[in-house]
């Protein structure tokens, strides 16, 4: 969760514009609080029909009623994905952005995250720290054009 | 076209947030530029899995992937709803409006539509101006929580 | 519902395979029903997460969690839409058929809607009985590739 | 694809249905192939707006223009999901069987992949050969009821 937030922070410092899952829990609440603690802008694709269970730290919902299959809207809609944490829900974004040829960043991942989703693509890259993280975000963005 | 770039002034002078489907023609497009001329801010939902043929004038793309489905997405996203003009994809989204519960006016509406769509919910009502519009906007507002 | 029952029959009887939204309530659950009195193949695209809900006489259901967004699959999936009663999400649902080109019979419609979805599309026809709505089905499969 | 092909086969001698992506490309096509050889019944969650690129082996397409969110739809309407090779839209669609509680087997799954996927859930279960996976699945079908 700190880690989640200190991304937060250190993309709304950029200049960015955080978009997350938006629901009140674990990694996207804690990053989506880090960027309005920066001043920064928030998005959130919500599974559900409406607003309960939002994130109070969501400037814009967007509410899709998909369930799961919002997490294709969540990668489609980014210009890089930053995994940070690694659950099912979160394997399945990872999945979709390399499919979707979205540049990824796997912050702290462990070992068999890292071996796996790094097999699958070379736009599948590791960082040990937010910083390094954002380093690597500058980095895609320098170098492709927004999808 | 007049009308739907004097809405998106109107949608975004009143310190509202403009969402439309965000492509770059017809209604969509006017009214986003009208939003953006009046410093507003504008939401695309768009149907493509990137953003060619988005209006320059959408500053938040969320892109889907999804087609004609994103239609549901555009409607429970909005707490209110406004047609501007009417063709098949904005009849079905006058229609999934209605069964999501949301608000909804038409502005100018041929006989026949206000005839269908105000037979099929006491929710529709209609407009004969963008003034007008906003209006019963502001009024939908006061009186209900956001979805 | 008689007609509903009616209509499923026929279809079986065609050899057809009857596609509906897949809930045990109304006309869905009517058609499918008379479906299988006539020996056919029923298919229900389900909007929730499981089988809850689902009409007995639905074959295989296809589960999709995406709310009222699945009901662009109905239609898509579908070569030939007859509605049978009308509500919000009947009109959704004919509205999208317009807009996918897919051509679409109204049984019984009121005077308001034929109007309206006759108004906007000559891909809409009426027709007062099953079997005269069999019989536009018949011939609409006779001149058109599937999708 | 002999797996694939055989594994489709042993599907249809259960009496079960098989649901793949539908597209006329790799195990979902060979799977479909191997299940109408053994006389079965196929289903097509396809992710395009038509029937373009489907596998001729698919006897009931459904016609998502969806794009990737199909694949939620693939996972949501099976009892039991099997794996076989993999890449990054076969790992997205472990990822949502995992976060959707449905039982998962990965048919010779790499070392990176079976470390990674059975470390997220123990409803992941490895089998070395389409006859293992088939004694599998009936043991999974055995023991739960469907979605």
């Amino acid at each position: 969760m700190t880690n989640a937030f200190e991304l937060g922070q250190r993309i709304a410092e950029a200049g960015w514009v955080l978009l997350t899952g938006g629901r009140a829990s674990g990694v996207m609440d804690a990053a989506s609080r880090g960027a309005k603690a920066a001043g920064g802008l928030t998005i959130g694709i919500l599974p559900t029909s409406d607003r309960a269970g939002m994130s109070a730290a969501v400037d814009i919902p967007i509410i899709t009623d998909l369930g799961h299959a919002r997490n294709t809207l969540n990668i489609l809609s980014s210009q890089v994905v930053i995994a940070c944490g690694m659950g099912a829900g979160t394997a399945s974004e990872v999945a979709l952005a390399i499919k979707a040829e979205r540049s990824v960043i796997l912050l702290n991942p462990g070992t068999e995250s890292a071996a796996f989703f790094c097999g699958l693509s070379h736009r599948v890259m590791t960082a040990n720290s937010p910083e390094v993280a954002i380093d690597l975000t500058r980095k895609f963005l320098d170098c492709t054009n927004p999808p």
